[in-house]
């Protein structure tokens, strides 16, 4: 116990004096952020500031407004299914009206799917005023204060499990989890229309983790991070730092083998090491990421340099030698976990939808936290390869892992490695994760400063900030020209790809402050009607990867600006199989749409599994060309082998 | 229910009109087979016989000879001393002395600990004469006379665990595969010492099983076969064909779903498919191999030809397809379980030690089946290789998983895939099982027929059968030079293997019948001393994967005979990592006793993660010469990066 306590004592001292919630359990809303905000509303020491909800809007055409407008109108409401036909909301109706009936269903965790269900619906309701899920809310919001005890606590698992007590297993039973979704679906309400009725039901289970858990107080941790960026994001509605400072234990506690080895042991919930040491991505990926973007979020509001300087080196462990090129993140399937670095086998890819999701949530903090443009690109490369491809064209299917080869002959049969999309899965985080990413999506878009308007993601849409509103036209990312026009005085700063290399920019009525430099920021000054013509360099690319990454020596991606590409059966001819495609990087790659026709040879298989080396090449590959489809949309035509890296010819 | 009940009608009508069992509960031993016998006696059909344990004779000095001694002197020894330490033993002393006193500890399949270290101890008495586990028997042999109930029920874990009753989660219980492993061990006593005392229990709840789930009873199967080998063997002890037939059902029943989805699905047991239909190797690569095993166990028994040839298939998978080159099989950690075809990464190798023991147990019953040398030749591979590296030189640490790589910056904490063997293992399936394997290993290395003398596994020893006795000598597998001096009158087979193209034989006082053929057998008539002279070429070879093998393109490994090698980074200069060496595929390889010196370059790190792909090779590659160092022997000198799949310059 020694060393725990002694480390305790030392990082209460280094507290940022933070004063104790005087509004703690009154329900007094103390939001002084703009409203209605998107998520995250940093109250101090950000760079850059994200926009409110009315100020960031997306062209309703474009590859991102298009998908959010699909989210509103099929995901969102798929979910809202699926919490009844789950059971989801049968375990909180089966602990009213006179105790348990029938069993628990489902995982211990299942009220997030709950939560993150009503969040999306909050998002929606501040992007869009809908107010198709009224009847929903007054239901569940019901529901809740029915199932909380009178002390806030509410978790329907522990409540209506014989023999399960508050708090038992904190390695398990994701208690902190469910309560951090429920608090961010009540920000989301919150934000989105007002609704006190949550944030009422968040805030009481929020005062007894403070009580509970607090500095003098049980010294617990959850096996399951996500509490903190929720505990910190109610510190920005409410202003009750009590709110952040029961973040920051959470976080400073964390690392010191508080949970014990658990299954996988202690790196698997990242507590094998204290935040500012631990530095290597490791363990769950969605934990590790949910972690650090709560790291980033308490750096957010309490400017000690020594979490963003761990941040930053965390990140360049995920991002530099862990990450899929479609943005996705965790290697293996066995605890859904980081592998060694460059461990990225594209057919054993778990690449969990809400790994990428939690991935992009980190890296808008540390965009906001440093305003540099490397966070912003990882968000667009997640988006518009990994995410995007989680969900069917239908809106209602989705994929929780997401491979970058599906073999012939893949036995699709479990759940962790579907052949094609499932409309929902025993264990649902990923589709009510991505509804409430996509109903809040415009809000990554684009930022403000004291002196203007920062657009991150390349999208058609509006963007307003200090005076200045510019109205952006592209068919990005599928075509490189942008189109900018500003209204007002204040400087415009665009992303450009760091791919862009030949990127050009032309500008009427402003000035050019900052070239089109890829991977950093075009910067103009605006004054009256100012016209920014970006041209991205949108040929199609070969990249490799890092030969550590031995999993796919010897191939290439190919790219055409962030969209990563894939070959799939369904568009080989007959008798040539994916595995037998050989690229010829040197040969002439033409685009046909959205689609990419490349060349190549069909490789003849091989007799025996391990031959002998001979120097010469095998002959016989027969010549042929095929087509490539975006990454994003493979697998909405039945099943059927699939891969993204392409073997050389 | 209908198509199963449809099922086990028709499948009884086919049975092999068995009598059942007259001796059924007598304690008789029928025993006909040779005394002593090794691990597997055919009753009926098979091709070749195996040797009583005297006519099989490792040289001590030999490669397995030397081995086996380790094993006697160090490896049973220390499985014994866990037995205690691991709490095997308490689980059934709690069981007497007047109920329950602590936990139970361990696994629930924790008994089959004791019974693998059981018949250890018997297959070594068999051989050696040993007396030093006398003790260790008498104490157990009261111990489990004690604890079994009187209907000849047998589970420490079911017995002492309030809430679990019998067989009522066959899918997750192991209850038949621990009873199995009891009566393997029964068996190896039996056969070892004709111990009588461990036959009996294990008659008893063979009796049981043979009751409880007979043709008119309960239609249960477990979760993991093992009691299908192992019922057949203990018919063939005894003699009762009641044995037989339950194992008979046990296979029959399989594939029709009685298990239910379980986690992983049917395909994990291998329920999913009827054992003539399941010719895909799938699922839990243990439960797989020990299925197959049983299967081959049951044709040798009732010659049904459709049983040999959907096993015959089901290899054609398993080792065509799915199997490493160190002869290991399962790449899935998740689940222990077999991929898709071809996914094979070395990094990830599961590779577990128990499968490959399996996958020399099913190769050894087709061998006997078939006589064909494909299945001897896949024994050797898996003996020198996996198998071998999962031992540490001194006898007494333990791979479990068996990676062909481990990365730089690996993170070894966790025990499915550590940096080095462990003394012992949470689930420590495996050490036993080596020194059951290890303890029986002569027997595997020729067999008998009418006509004379079959050598299977290259080695030094002495051979006897039909008349013809052979001893050999040899420094294989590092040499190839073997010579063998018979006495008597009979026709001698040599296994030649495939790899051995420019291989010769010289003959002096027979009569060569069949020449050296790659893949195939040289025979020889021998008459009086007869000597045959083998050289099998050495030089080192290189040998690359079918390019459906993804994980490994563009590499190569290095084998000399059916030694496979891999690089340390122990043995490399210093500020040269494992994951820089390129080999030069066309440079001199020149040996250094067992070691080889290879050359290639060390290539620089690449500076990014996915960088765009050029057509000219990287400048700046350093030229070096480098060690190699037989697999089965890394991870003798503390941990750090290894691989066995080399990138070409």
């Amino acid at each position: 116990m020694f060393p725990i306590v002694f480390f305790l004592l030392c990082r209460v001292r280094g507290l940022t004096d933070a004063p104790r919630g005087q509004s703690r359990g009154q329900l007094v809303s103390l939001r002084t952020t703009p409203t209605p905000a998107g998520p995250v509303a940093p109250r101090r020491t950000a760079r850059l500031t994200p926009l409110p909800s009315p100020a960031a809007r997306l062209a309703r055409g474009s590859f991102l407004g298009a998908w959010q407008e699909l989210n509103a109108d099929a995901t969102i409401g798929h979910c809202v299914d699926n919490l009844e036909t789950s059971g989801v909301l049968a375990n909180f109706r089966r602990l009213v009206d006179g105790g348990p009936q029938g069993a628990f269903q489902g995982f211990w965790f299942a009220d997030s799917d709950l939560y993150k269900t009503l969040e999306a619906v909050g998002w929606e309701i501040g992007r869009s005023g809908t107010d198709r899920w009224a009847e929903l809310l007054d239901d569940v919001a019901g529901l809740l204060e029915r199932v909380q005890e009178p002390d806030g606590y509410l978790n329907t698992y522990v409540q209506g499990t014989p023999g399960e007590q508050r708090f038992a297993r904190p390695d398990y039973t994701h208690e902190l989890y469910c309560a951090g979704h429920l608090v961010q679906a009540a920000v989301a309400l919150h934000r989105g229309s007002g609704d006190e009725r949550f944030l009422a039901v968040a805030r009481r289970i929020a005062d007894l983790i403070v009580r509970e858990f607090g500095d003098d107080a049980r010294a617990l941790i959850d096996g399951h991070p996500e509490v903190e960026t929720a505990l910190i994001e109610l510190y920005r509605e409410t202003g009750d730092e009590a709110y952040l400072h029961a973040a920051e234990l959470q976080i400073e506690r964390r690392g010191y083998g508080l949970l014990g080895p658990g299954h996988f042991g202690a790196v698997y919930f990242q507590d094998h090491a204290p935040v500012r040491e631990a530095t290597e991505a490791a363990g769950h990926s969605v934990r590790q990421l949910y972690l650090a973007a709560g790291v980033t979020d308490l750096y957010l509001e309490n400017g000690d340099e020594s979490l963003l300087v761990a941040q930053e080196k965390l990140w360049e462990s995920a991002f530099g030698t862990k990450m899929y090129v479609i943005g996705g993140h965790g290697s293996r399937h066995r605890d859904e976990a980081y592998g060694d670095p460059y461990e990225l086998p594209p057919d054993r890819a778990y690449a969990e939808t809400c790994a990428s999701i939690a991935a992009l949530q980190w890296c808008w903090r540390l965009l906001l936290a440093t305003g540099k443009p490397r966070y912003a690109e990882e968000m667009e490369r997640a988006l518009v390869n990994a995410i995007a491809a989680s969900t069917s064209e239908t809106g209602t299917a989705f994929f929780y892992s997401n491979p970058l080869q599906l073999r012939t002959g893949h036995d699709g049969t479990s759940e962790d490695a579907p052949s094609e999309r499932l409309p929902w899965y025993r264990c649902a985080c990923c589709p009510p994760n991505l509804a409430r990413l996509l109903a809040s999506v415009h809000a990554y878009a684009a930022t403000g400063d004291d002196t203007g308007l920062q657009l991150h993601l390349i999208t058609a849409g509006e963007f307003s900030a200090a005076g200045l509103t510019a109205k952006v036209e592209t068919g990005y990312p599928y075509d490189g020209d942008v189109l900018i026009v500003t209204r007002g005085t204040g400087e415009l700063s665009v992303r450009v790809p760091s791919w862009a290399t030949d990127a050009t920019a032309e500008v009427t009525g402003g000035k050019i402050l900052a070239e089109a430099t890829p991977g950093g920021y075009l910067r103009v000054a605006c004054t009256g009607e100012t016209t920014v013509r970006i041209a991205l360099p949108m040929t199609p690319r070969l990249v490799r990867a890092d030969e550590r990454v031995d999993a796919v020596r010897g191939c290439v991606a190919v790219l055409r600006g962030p969209v990563v590409y894939c070959v799939e059966q369904a568009d080989l001819p007959d008798g040539v199989l994916v595995e037998q495609l050989r690229l010829d990087p040197a040969a002439a790659v033409t685009e046909e749409g959205t689609r990419l026709r490349l060349s190549g040879f069909a490789r003849k298989d091989d007799p025996d599994l391990y031959p002998a080396h001979e120097p010469a090449p095998a002959a016989g590959d027969e010549s042929i060309t095929f087509t490539a489809i975006p990454y994003h949309s493979w697998a909405n035509r039945g099943p059927g082998a699939m891969r993204v890296w392409l073997p050389l010819a």
